[in-house]
């Protein structure tokens, strides 16, 4: 197992681990010094009051706290939301003793409730404790605050990486959450799609500068090209921080290269972990698009087909339907040839130069049987590609989303 | 009961009169003399092979028989698909007596597939014979053919209207198909979203300009406004035919004006038949977007809240969650304050002034275990509104997208 980031702890109360059964879980991630810190948000024009506050804190691109409340998107929830989020900074910044500007704010959960002030203003002090209390590095409580932020999440998603910079070490340790409304869009600036939250904690030394320069590229190559239900969030938040214990900067073009493989690695794996844990879901999907005239046209289809309730039943249902692909591929608004399309399930084409293959549909369902399916769209108009992840569509998801909050 | 049109004649094989069961029905629409004709088609780039064949037919505007398959899409059929087509208007041809270039043709099912040539070869000749042999207008030959369009509909949507020009009586009829892969945006040049198919006929005397001017029109505010799935069809047409044998004419405005209602009428009772028998939908649902700048905002927001799987699983499980509402609007595109938003279950209003109402999550459900529910959003950004009609997100729609092939 990689080695956790040097000068973190982290500490979180998952919703089950509660005395009595509740819908909340708090974590909060905790650097022994002030770490630079960057973030991308949803582009939703409608943002939970937490995203306004973190935006502001982040102007001077230090933070050494993120409080994460799980359970309670604090959206659209108006002027008392603004108040209640800012009094559970006041909270942590007493308990933590880190200034209030220097304590980052994250929720999931349901849109327009209210936060459950007399629970937190009881557990951000006893879990703050409970944090500094803990000496060195414990992946215990790394977990368990990965743990306490999902929500409809079946599974923790956690990933790490680890890589040499001048012969020091440098870490990286991320988490994150998000099952349902997942179709992000985040950018640095402050737009996004889902409720997906990311928290990746680095010990490598460098500017809020170099981790916006890094961070916003590795969103777009990862969380922005997952889709579940094609639903933006108004929550949506990836948060990087890096405090420098591990001594080592980037100086080199290829020190920079490294560094960023080793954040889009862990973004990818993360993306990942949400499409294949997305609500429902019994199997990954990648849809690539290949031979167009433009990355944003290969993207724009890509996602107009990982988002078809038709193509993703069908998927769900190993139906080689591949008609559904096709009738996807043309309310997409990118312009191409059917005459020219081929389309293949992993490595078997079904359909080729505008024409279904000799391949019988019962052959055809065989890749669809795996727990990971490709599906490939080769459009011979160009030399772009690109790709999206998302899942299947099961009844599940409606039991789930019918009931979520009920 | 409205008169039928004079004039006209059906029949059908509804995929269940058959001694065997199959997948496959057939309908023709016939009219007694050459009618005056106009259609519109999907906006989807992958277009059925009949598409380019009735455009090629309605260059000169006139038809006397439209001939539909269900079951069977032809589309993405290469030219396999067109010579089959082309095959089927020939056995049309010889067995109504009618010309090759007068015979519409349209169908609807599975993409890909390749048309039931032995079937059709006997039941073309089979069902004109009985057609061309009624005589009189006979209610039960128009109704069988409406069923005999139909795919995973569960009901028959007919619909009709009379109007009186000039002293003379004139009728409408019409029926149509769709309850999946409907998210139509058809237009008279040929652009469209779902499989929909819409025939409507009357007995007015009207050239082909005037029909294409009026069901153009009729089409943007009916069929187009509806969505089950989001999922645009390769395949979706409105025809309309009018054979003049009321001897009436439209000459002043106001007759236009009373022809376009009634035409208009028509197309919106079928189009919120086609929402209300939506795939696995348990609820009809008017969503409609008040106050805004323009009628394309008010359209483009009301169609992405219409297609949120979120909303309409929460419209499912009659769960009051209005953020779901506020952030599918937020990713519509369209621009707005959040701050001034009210959303309203019928007349109960949820979230005023961008804040949450004092009614009770248990009292705003009551609304919405009515049968058809309107969700309302004001906006206060102009005088614009829109509205979109869809359905409820059931578990039933994904079990019948997963398993219709099978």
């Amino acid at each position: 197992m990689s080695q956790l980031p040097l000068g973190f702890r982290a500490a979180g109360l998952p919703r089950h681990d509660r005395p009595r059964p509740s819908r909340h879980g708090l974590a909060i991630f905790y650097s022994e010094m002030p770490a630079s810190a960057a973030a991308c948000f949803t582009t939703n024009q409608v943002k939970c009051v937490h995203i306004p506050i973190d935006q502001q804190a982040l102007k001077k691109g230090q933070a050494q706290a993120i409080l994460v409340n799980s359970g309670c998107a604090n959206c659209c929830t108006g002027a008392r939301g603004v108040r209640e989020a800012k009094k559970t900074i006041d909270w942590a910044s007493s308990a933590l003793g880190v200034f209030r500007k220097e304590i980052l704010v994250a929720s999931t959960g349901v849109i327009g409730d209210f936060m459950p002030m007399d629970l937190l203003s009881e557990e951000i002090p006893m879990l703050s404790r409970k944090l500094l209390g803990d000496t060195g590095l414990h992946y215990d409580a790394f977990h368990k605050a990965a743990e306490a932020i999902m929500t409809t999440d079946t599974t923790v998603k956690i990933a790490h990486a680890s890589l040499q910079i001048q012969g020091k070490d440098v870490r990286l340790w991320g988490c994150c959450k998000g099952a349902g409304m997942i179709h992000p869009a985040m950018t640095l600036s402050g737009k996004p799609h889902a409720t997906m939250l990311a928290f990746i904690l680095t010990d490598l030394k460098a500017s809020p500068l170099e981790l916006r320069a890094h961070l916003g590229p590795a969103t777009d190559e990862s969380f922005n090209r997952v889709t579940v239900d094609g639903d933006m969030s108004t929550n949506d938040s990836v948060f990087l921080l890096a405090n420098g214990m591990s001594g080592a900067t980037l100086t080199t073009p290829a020190e920079k290269k490294l560094f960023y493989k080793a954040l889009r690695g862990i973004c990818i794996e993360l993306a990942k972990k949400i499409a294949k844990d997305g609500e429902g879901a019994s199997k990954f999907l990648e849809i690539r698009v290949e031979g167009a005239r433009s990355v944003r046209d290969a993207q724009k289809m890509a996602m107009t087909v990982a988002t078809s309730p038709l193509v993703k039943t069908a998927a769900y249902g190993e139906d080689s339907n591949w008609g559904r692909i096709l009738a996807a591929m043309g309310r997409s608004g990118v312009s191409f040839d059917p005459s020219q399309v081929d389309i293949s399930f992993g490595t078997l084409c079904v359909f080729q130069h505008g024409a279904p293959t000799a391949v019988s549909a019962d052959k055809a369902r065989e890749p669809l049987k795996a727990k990971e399916v490709t599906l490939r769209i080769q459009l011979h108009a160009g030399p772009a590609e690109g790709f999206y992840w998302t899942c299947d569509f099961t009844g599940q998801y409606v039991d789930i989303n019918a009931r979520y909050r009920t």
